[in-house]
């Protein structure tokens, strides 16, 4: 028995296939890597053992190279590994390629070009508009049911799963405070959302149309925009988020590609506002994803925030960021925005779990409203796949060091 | 007489030196270029043919390991140069490395990281107070006065100088209109600022100290960030600009070292709010530099911002760039935002201007509020130099285009 067998059910299985960036034990150089159960495999030197035309693209130090060639590339290339870890001979060939996840490093898998963030659930939008602005006739701004609102982020400060996140200092002031403070954050957040990564560029002048989605979207991660609230809350009129986000935002070490996601497809929630025709996605292809995400502190499930009821979907949002002729560049990454749920249990950000600080959490080692230092935050999810099977997102976690 | 003499008091003479990257006519590749009057010298080829040990920085087709080098090299580097370019015998090595200023083409002198754009004067700040919340007891948001308010940019979308700007699209919306409209801008406006270019980076968790900007900030450049006011009034609450401003952002071709402004250092104005320790400048070294701009549509002035009017420096913005934790890359640009002085014909937006298209400028060939297709717009700044000479900054310009 080869050394990489996958028991039944394994939500990494032969199915799934994310792609990342590895290195080895010992004083190894940076490569792709594919994930399959338990281990790690090397895609180049696999490539390269069977005479693979991929071992080009895989034999690199980042998935930048895969992600530019392209939607008819990255279908060929996984047809490839499937054959690989599935036919017997092929599974020997690559059987020394292999290796066990927990003895490797796992490396931001692309180089971010740039990073926007979206605020696409309603739910997410509700509940923060009832907490800020509880006397507005609308929960939700004008223009929100009219397009997916976002912003840019700093994409020098994505980091991987794993690293750890230094409590951000900065300005804050209460409404009756007479003047602003300066110290460590004493509100920091956490936002569970799915990041989205451009493959396929597209130059400056053309905008992408809703149906192009698939053939510049490769894949998709886990997301943790963390969030100081106190930071955010004095800065942010009225040109919206800066340093209250732009100390670290951290993704999943695994890249899953679009077309391991074919069962997860699904309908968005009913349109209540009819959309303009670049935004109509009303004929098309379901466009969301059923992902099934869980938040946990310190090993805690805090929340499990389903992505299928996300009201704007990622084509709206990339026709969206290119409506005005913005280009895409490969390694681009756009954030769904925090996913929610319309059950209490299904919201995103402790903002919301504990309704800004007014119900604590009661976790086993003591009540929280906000992250303390120490806390260690994941996000994993999974979605349907082929025959009943589950697919499995990379987790994202990060830890809260002191300032 | 070497074919390159600059005649006195150019303002690109052996005193400024800016840094650019450059092709020669005929299928060349990018390099280095250095700019001396109406030439352009191959600075990676003159430095070969020299023997400097600098080729390695300078012959290559972007700043960025320049940019890197630190400031150490950055002195060095201008200091070989400033020989080469004034010292017979080496004049006389390099007269064949130049190339006339009109035979060459400008490329984007370095590969932006993260852009970031700021909001510091407080002229525009206020004149747009004033033409967005009349009824505002001040017209400047709390925050203004207690740090410089800032947000991300698309860095994929800033271009060089003389690259045409295609009128964007997108939703906007009056406030009497039923629903928003799609379609062309029809409020383009210009933004006069002086960005500002990182060299040095700095890692995340460490912020860099108001005096620690020299170390970090290789130079400066003139910026246009295009805005179509119409798509950002409809967007940006609350999340601030994006698709009223990620169409396109222009950079001047020519990068001035900040070595080349000494003479141009100059007190920011009096603080009328008491400054957190982060951002007290007030022991430093002069922080502003007396840049005089000058805005022109279709060749007719229509503005002269004053730069030494900007309420904060370029090295408070770092400092509060950073003061979060945020990492710096080499190639991270930020942006001074409008640069308005205090009289009318000074300030840098046309929404200013006209004050909200109110009172159109008379140009010779018609009225204008907000900018037609086929306008030209081009800024163009000089900073006081040594002994009575002017440095000239590298313009910055670009044409509206039909959507």
């Amino acid at each position: 028995m080869p050394p990489f067998d996958v028991s039944e059910g394994d939500p990494f299985g032969p199915h799934n296939l994310p792609y990342g960036v590895f290195s080895p034990a010992g004083p190894a150089e940076r490569t792709v890597g594919v994930r399959l159960g338990d281990h790690v495999l090397d895609a180049g030197a696999a490539a390269r053992a069977l005479g693979s035309p991929y071992a080009a693209l895989l034999a690199r130090p980042s998935l930048n190279p895969l992600l530019a060639a392209g939607r008819t590339a990255w279908s060929d290339v996984r047809r490839a590994l499937t054959a690989w870890v599935t036919v017997p001979s092929h599974r020997e060939a690559i059987a020394g390629f292999l290796h066990p996840l927990a003895s490797v490093t796992l490396h931001l898998p692309f180089e971010v070009a740039d990073y926007v963030d979206f605020y696409s659930s309603e739910h997410h939008a509700r509940n923060v508009g009832q907490i800020f602005r509880p006397a507005a006739e609308d929960s939700l701004t004008p223009n929100w049911k009219h397009l997916p609102i976002g912003y840019h982020g700093r994409s020098g400060t994505v980091v991987v799963s794993g690293t750890d996140v230094v409590r951000p200092a900065g300005q804050r002031k209460a409404p009756a405070d007479p003047a602003p403070v300066f110290g460590p954050s004493v509100r920091l957040d956490i936002e569970a959302e799915v990041g989205f990564v451009v493959g396929r560029p597209s130059p400056m002048g053309a905008p992408v149309a809703l149906g192009d989605f698939r053939d510049h979207v490769f894949g998709l991660c886990l997301l943790n925009d963390w969030s100081a609230r106190d930071i955010q809350a004095w800065e942010y009129v009225p040109l919206g988020p800066f340093l209250g986000k732009s100390f670290a935002t951290s993704v999943s070490a695994w890249i899953t590609p679009l077309d391991a996601l074919e069962d997860a497809r699904t309908a968005p929630p009913a349109r209540t506002h009819p959309l303009l025709p670049y935004l109509d996605d009303g004929a098309d292809e379901p466009g969301g994803y059923d992902l099934r995400i869980s938040v946990a502190v310190n090993g805690h499930v805090v929340s499990e925030p389903p992505f299928s009821t996300m009201y704007w979907t990622a084509a709206q949002q990339l026709a969206q960021m290119t409506v005005n002729g913005a280009s895409l560049r490969t390694g681009d990454l756009y954030g769904s925005g925090t996913v929610s749920g319309p059950a209490p249990k299904q919201r995103g950000s402790l903002l919301e779990l504990t309704w800004n600080g007014r119900d604590p959490l009661e976790l086993p080692d003591g009540k929280r409203t906000f992250l303390e230092d120490g806390d260690e935050v994941t996000l994993t999810a999974w979605a349907p796949g082929p025959a009943g099977t589950r697919v499995g997102l990379g987790e994202v976690t990060g830890r809260i060091v002191a300032a």
